[in-house]
C-alpha cells in the first residue's frame, strides 16, 4: 500500500486501540486518537487486560508511571495480544532512568514487540548501551541510537522508531528517516506516548509494520507542523494539534520528506 | 421547579460531587464540573470513600478503569452514599465488554443507584441482554435500548439516561428525549463520563431526579451546541464547551427540545 | 538574588521535577513545568520512587487522591530526597476533610518539607487547628491562617504558602503577600497543585526557599493575569495560561506587587 492509502483505511476502520498508559498522558492519547480517527480505550485491570487485548485491534504499552498491578495487566495484556496474533507496541518510557520498569521491559522483550517506540536515550538503555537519559528526556541524539535500534530489530524481530529531530524508523535491514518539524510537540507532555498510540492503530491496517510506523509517523508529525503555525505557545499547539490531526487529509503524506538508508 | 429554576439553584448551590472516576477522564471532568457552577472532589482510597460520600452532594461510580482498590472504594462510597441519602450515578462504562466491570456493576445495582447513565451498548449489557460495544463505543441505537432502559428503572428506582444521537431519559412510567447536537462531545474523550458528573450534581439540586437528570442533559448538550458553533475541531471545541458551559445562561433550557413518550 | 534572576536561572537549568501528585492534575502540572521552562518526571511505584528523589532537582508530594502504593512511594520519596538533600514540597490537599491523607501528611511533616503549599483551610488543619474546607475548597481565608502557617514554618523549619485572594509566603520571621490577580486559576483544576511544582522547580535554583517561593507565586500568577486578558472562559483561559508561560520574560516580576509585614 502506499502512504496515503494506509491513512485513508485507518480512517474507515477507525482501528480499537487498546492503551495501558501512564496516568499524566491517558486524556490525551485518548483524544489523539479519537482526532486521527481511531477509537481509544483502556483498562489496566488484570483478568480484563488478557481477554481485551484477544479482541482489540492493537495494544500499546507505555511503562510512564507503571503501578504493581498495571504491570501485571501489561504482562497479561502482552500474552493475550500474543496469542492472537495482535500487533502491539512497547514505549519504554524512562527505561534506564528507573529500575522496575527496566527489568519489566527487558522481561516483555521476550514476548516479541511489533514496534518499539521511545527515544534515543530510551531505546539505547534497552538494548543494554549505557544512556544519558533523565527522567523522561533523551540527551542522546537519535544517529546516535540507530545501531543499538537494528540490534533490537535484528533480535527481537520488532519494528524500532526512534523520536527525535528527525524521526528513525528501523528494521533488520532499513532505516528510514521521517523529518517533520516536531518542536511543538516537545513542548507538551505525551507528545511521543501519544504516537505511540496512533502507530499501534496504524499496525493494525497494514501487515507490513515499516509502512505503518512511517505512515503514522507522518501523518503526526505533519499535523504537528500545520498545528505549529496555528499556535503561540504550548497551550494552543495541543488545541491546535487535535483540530489539525482530525482536518489531516491522507494526500498530505504525498509530501512527507522521507531519507532512506540501507544499513552498513 | 422548571429546568431554569434547576440550572439556576446548582450555579448558586455548587454542590460538591464525589468523583470516583476513570483515569482518561478526571481532569476534563473536574473542569466540567468547574465551568458548571459545581465543585469536584476526588479521592479512591478505601476509608476516604466511604465517609465522603457521607457528606458530599452526589456522587459518580464510572467505571472506566478500575483498579481493584478503586472497586474497594467505590464499594465503600456506594454504602456511604446509601445509608446517608446521598444521590448517586452508575456510569457502567464498557459494561458487558470487559468483565470484572461488568460483575461489578450488576452486583452494586442492588444498591439501587439514583440514575443509571450510559449509552445504548452498556444499558443493554447491563440489563442482561446481548449489546455489540466494543470498548466505550455503543454500536447499538438509543431506540434499541429503551426498553432495557425501562426494566432498569422499574427494577431499581432508578432514572436511566441514554445518551446517543437524542439523549433518552427514562424512569418507570415515563421516557423524555432531550434533543442537542452533540456531535462535538463525540469526537473528544470523557464527554459522556463528565455528562454523569454533571447529572450528580444535578440530583442534590431537586428531589426529582428525573429532572434532575433532563437538566443537565439539557445544560450539557445545549453549551455543546454553542461551542461546536465555535470550533473547528476537538480540540477547540474541548476548549470552547468549557467556556460555554461557564457562560451558559439558565434562560436558555427555554429553548430546549424535548420530546415526551408514555410507556406502552 | 533577585526575583527576575531567579526565574532566569529557572530557564536555563530547567530543573527535573519529579512529581507524585493526583490523578485529575498530571497532564496540566507536567505541562506547566514544561511551559515554564522545567522538565517534569512522575513515578508511583516504590522501589523507584526513593532512588530518584535522590537525582531529581526537587520533589513534590501532592496527597490529592493517594493510593496505598502511591503513598508508600511517597515515603519512600520523602525519605530519599531528605537523605540526599533534595528539596521537596508537601501539598496537603484535603487535609483535614479526608482522614487516610491527614494522618499521613501529619506523619511526613516529621521530615521536614522544604516548603508546604495549600490554601487556607488546608494549612490550619493540618496545623491542628479546626477549619471549614470541604474537599479541595478553601472555606476559610489566607488571613485566618496565617498564624497558623506561622506555626508550622517555626515547628518545622518549612516556608509556608497559603493560595488565596493574596498568597502569603511565611517562614520563622517573615511574611510576604503576593498579590496578583489569580481567579482564572480559580475556575480550573488543578491551579493549586500545579503551582507547587513550579515551587518545587524554583526551590532547586535558590539556596533561599523563601525567596524561590515568591519567584515561582510571581511568575504564576503574573501569567495568569496575562492569561486571563486572552480567555472568555475557564478552557480559553487554561490554554491561554500555558502559552503565558511559556511567554513569560522573567523581567516581568520588577512589576510584582509584594507586601510585606514582619511578625507580631
Amino acid at each position: 500500500m502506499t502512504l496515503v492509502t494506509v491513512a485513508q483505511k485507518y480512517r474507515q476502520q477507525s482501528p480499537l486501540v487498546f492503551c495501558l498508559t501512564n496516568t499524566v498522558v491517558t486524556n490525551f492519547t485518548a483524544n489523539v486518537l479519537l482526532a486521527s480517527g481511531a477509537a481509544p480505550a483502556m483498562t489496566n485491570l488484570p483478568g480484563e487486560a488478557g481477554p481485551f487485548a484477544a479482541v482489540a485491534s492493537a495494544v500499546l504499552v507505555n511503562l510512564g508511571t507503571p503501578s504493581t498491578e498495571q504491570l501485571r495487566a501489561m504482562d497479561e495484556a502482552v500474552r493475550g495480544a500474543t496469542k492472537a496474533g495482535t500487533p502491539w507496541v512497547l514505549d519504554p518510557v524512562a527505561v534506564g532512568a528507573l529500575p522496575v520498569r527496566t527489568e519489566f521491559a527487558r522481561k516483555i522483550l521476550a514476548q516479541h514487540p511489533t514496534l518499539i517506540r521511545g527515544n534515543a536515550s530510551e531505546i539505547l538503555a534497552l538494548a543494554g548501551y549505557q544512556s544519558t537519559g533523565r527522567g523522561v528526556d533523551a540527551q542522546d541524539t537519535v544517529s546516535a541510537a540507530i545501531s543499538a535500534g537494528r540490534e533490537l530489530a535484528q533480535n527481537y524481530g520488532s519494528v524500532v522508531a526512534i523520536s527525535g529531530a528527525a524521526d528513525a524508523i528501523i528494521d533488520a535491514t532499513r532505516t528510514t528517516l521521517v523529518h517533520s518539524n516536531g518542536i511543538g510537540l516537545t513542548g507538551i507532555t505525551g507528545g511521543g506516548c501519544a504516537l505511540g498510540a496512533v502507530c499501534a492503530g496504524m499496525l493494525a491496517i497494514t501487515d507490513d509494520p515499516f509502512e505503518a510506523t512511517i505512515a503514522a509517523h507522518g501523518m503526526y508529525g505533519l499535523a504537528a507542523e500545520n498545528a505549529l503555525a496555528l499556535s503561540r505557545g504550548p497551550g494552543s499547539f495541543a488545541s491546535a494539534f487535535l483540530d489539525e490531526l482530525s482536518l489531516f487529509a491522507p494526500e498530505e503524506l504525498l509530501n512527507l520528506r522521507l531519507q532512506e538508508a540501507n544499513h552498513a
